[in-house]
C-alpha cells in the first residue's frame, strides 16, 4: 500500500490538473497510473518528474523508443523494482516485443549482473577501454 | 590491482587454451582481455563463463548486438562496475554508438535509476501490467 | 511471511525479555515490531542490534532524531527495502513530517539515485573533494 | 579516466555556455566540475540534469540545504559512488559539519543498510506503517 | 503475478522437456519451481541457466553444498530478491541449519552490509590486500 | 583518498586507544587497518562498530570460521566494494582457501547475481518456502 494517499484524478490543483492531462494524452491513456498519482502530493516535483520523463522518454535521434524502454527494464530488473518492472514488461510488449524477445533481453540482464559480480569480485583492472572523444 | 595472478595468455592448460582461443577467434582480438585471464585460475569456471557468454551474445532473433551490448552498459552503470563500463562503452563505440547515441542510452539508465527509487520509496502498488502470455 | 516463526511477544527468555521490554519503553510502544520478533529467533544477535541501534537512534550532539530518521529513509528507499520504507515513512510522519516534507526528502534521494549512476557511467573522476581533517 | 572527452569549459555551443555560466554563478564556483564537462557531450541532456538538480538542491520550504546535502551523502555512499561521496562530503563540510558531524550522518548510513538486509533476510512483514494523507 | 504465463510443468517442448525432468530428478522434487517455469518461455534460455547452476551447484572439491546454499543466501538477503531468499533459506533448513545457524548467517551478512558502505563512505583505500597467485 | 584524516596509531585518546590495542591483539596483527582509523574520529562510533564485528566475527556455534568470511566476501563482492573484497580475500587466504576454493565461492556469487535478477525480471511468486519454525 502507497505510504500517502494517491492523489484523485480529477484534483483541480492547475499544476497536477495540466500533468495529469499530458501525461493521459502524451500516452494515450485513460487512468492515471499510481506513481503520478503519488508524485502529486507534491505538485512541483510531480511536475519536474514528468517534463524530464517526457523529454528524455520519446524516440531519439539515435536510439527508438522500444529500445529505451529496453534499457528501463533492464535498470528495473536490476533494482528489482516491482512497480517499474511491470511497467516497462508492459511497455515493450506493447511495443511488440514477444516473450522471445523478453527473454534475449533478460538473458543479457541476468548475464551482465553475474560478471559484473566477478569483475568486481577478483577487482579486475580495466584493460578494455573505450577511447573517449 | 586483480585479487589473484591472471593467468598467462601463453598458459598450455588444454581448457584454458582451448577458451583463450576461442575468445580471441570469436571476438576478433588478440589479446585475452583481463576478467577472463583472473577466471582462468579455475579453467571449469571460465569455459562455464565463457560459453554462455558466448550464447547470448550474439545477434538474438529478436534482439541485435548492438542493443544487447546497449543493455549490458545499462546494468553495469547501474550496478556501477567499473571494468564493465569500460569494455561496454567500448563495445557500443566499436558497434558505431557515437556520444549523442551514448549519451541517449545514459539519459534513460539515469532515468530510471531515478524512478524505480521513487516507486520503491512511495511504496507504489503496480497497475500497469503486462498480459502474461 | 517471515521465513523464521516470529517470537511471541511474551517469551520468557531473559535476553530477550529485557530487550523487548527496553524498545516497548524506548519507543514509547505498547507491541514489539516485528523485526525484532524474527531477531529475537537468536537472543545475542538480538541484543547486539538493539543496544547499537539504541545508541546510534538518540538525538545527536550534531544531528537531531528527524535528521536521523530522514537519512534512514534515503537508505530504505534506495534500497528498496519494503518493510524500513514504511517503518521510517511513519517515523518521520510521527516527528512531524507532513507529505511536502517528505517529497522534498524523496526528490533529493531520487535525484541523487540518477546522478550517482550518470557518474559511475561516464566514470568520471572527483574533482570536487573534502578537506580531510 | 572517463569514457567520454570532458567538455571543455569554454566551449562556445549556446546551451553549454548558458549551463556552464549558471553552474558557476549558482555554486559560486570558478571552474565547472567534471560531472558537468561529461554530461555536456548532449547539451540537451546536460541542461535537463543542471536545471532540475538546481530547483531540487536549493532550500526547500520544509528541509534546509544542509540536510538535503546529508541526504545525497547518504544516497551515494549507499550506492558506493565515488565521485559523489567525495562531492557531497565536500558540500556538507562547506556547509559546516565537522568530522563529528560527518561520523553521526555516516553511523546511521551503516545501521540502515544492515537493517534494511535483515528486514529482507527474514522477509519480515511490515507491521508499522505510515498513516496516509 | 508473474510477468510471463509459466509453462506447464507437462509442456512436450523437447527441451523443456528434458530440462524439467532433470530438475525435478537432480533436486529430488516432483514439481517444477516457479523461476523454472517462467524461464521455460524461452527453452534455450531455461537450458543454459539450468545447466550452468547444476554445474556449480554440486558439492566442489573446496566448498560444500551447505556452504553454497549459504552464500546464495547471503548474496540473495543482500539484494533483497524475496523468491530466492524463501528458496534459499528452505535450502539451508533442508540442509540441515537450524535457527540459530540462520541468524549466525545473517549477522554476518547484516554486518558487512554496514561495513561496506562505511568504507565506501569514508572512501578508506584498500591497506589489507591478499597475495595475488 | 579517504574523506577523513586517518587517526594515528599513536592516538592517546583513551576510547581510540583500547580498541586499537584490542583489534591489534584479537587479530594478532600489528598494524590498525584503515577502516578503524578513519572511523576512529568519531570514537563512540569506533568502539560500536569494533565490539559488535568483535562479537559476530568469533567461530560461532553452526558456523565456523571461515565460512563467515566467506560471506564477507560474498557479500562485498554483490556491493561492489573494494575495500572489503580486498580485506576479505585476504582473510579467506589466510584462513586456507586456495584459488580453486575461491572460484568455486565466487562461481555461486555471481550465479546468484543472476539468478536473483532473473526472478526479479520476471516477478516470480515464491513457491519454495522455508517451514518457519
Amino acid at each position: 500500500m502507497a505510504t500517502v494517499k494517491l492523489v484523485d484524478e480529477n484534483c483541480d490543483h492547475p499544476v497536477v490538473r495540466r500533468v495529469f492531462d499530458d501525461i493521459k494524452a502524451t500516452k494515450k491513456i485513460d487512468r492515471v497510473p499510481n506513481i503520478w498519482r503519488a508524485l502529486a502530493t507534491h505538485p512541483e516535483h510531480l511536475e519536474l518528474c514528468w517534463t524530464r520523463l517526457k523529454a528524455i522518454m520519446q524516440p531519439g535521434r539515435k536510439i527508438d523508443l522500444l529500445t529505451k524502454e529496453i534499457i528501463a527494464l533492464a535498470v528495473s530488473a536490476t533494482n528489482g523494482c516491482t512497480y517499474c518492472v511491470n511497467s516497462h514488461t508492459a511497455a515493450v510488449q506493447k511495443l511488440g516485443l514477444d516473450n522471445e524477445g523478453l527473454a534475449e533481453v533478460l538473458a543479457v540482464v541476468g548475464l551482465y549482473n553475474q560478471m559484473n559480480t566477478l569483475a568486481d569480485a577478483y577487482q579486475v583492472e580495466p584493460d578494455v577501454r573505450p577511447e573517449p572523444r
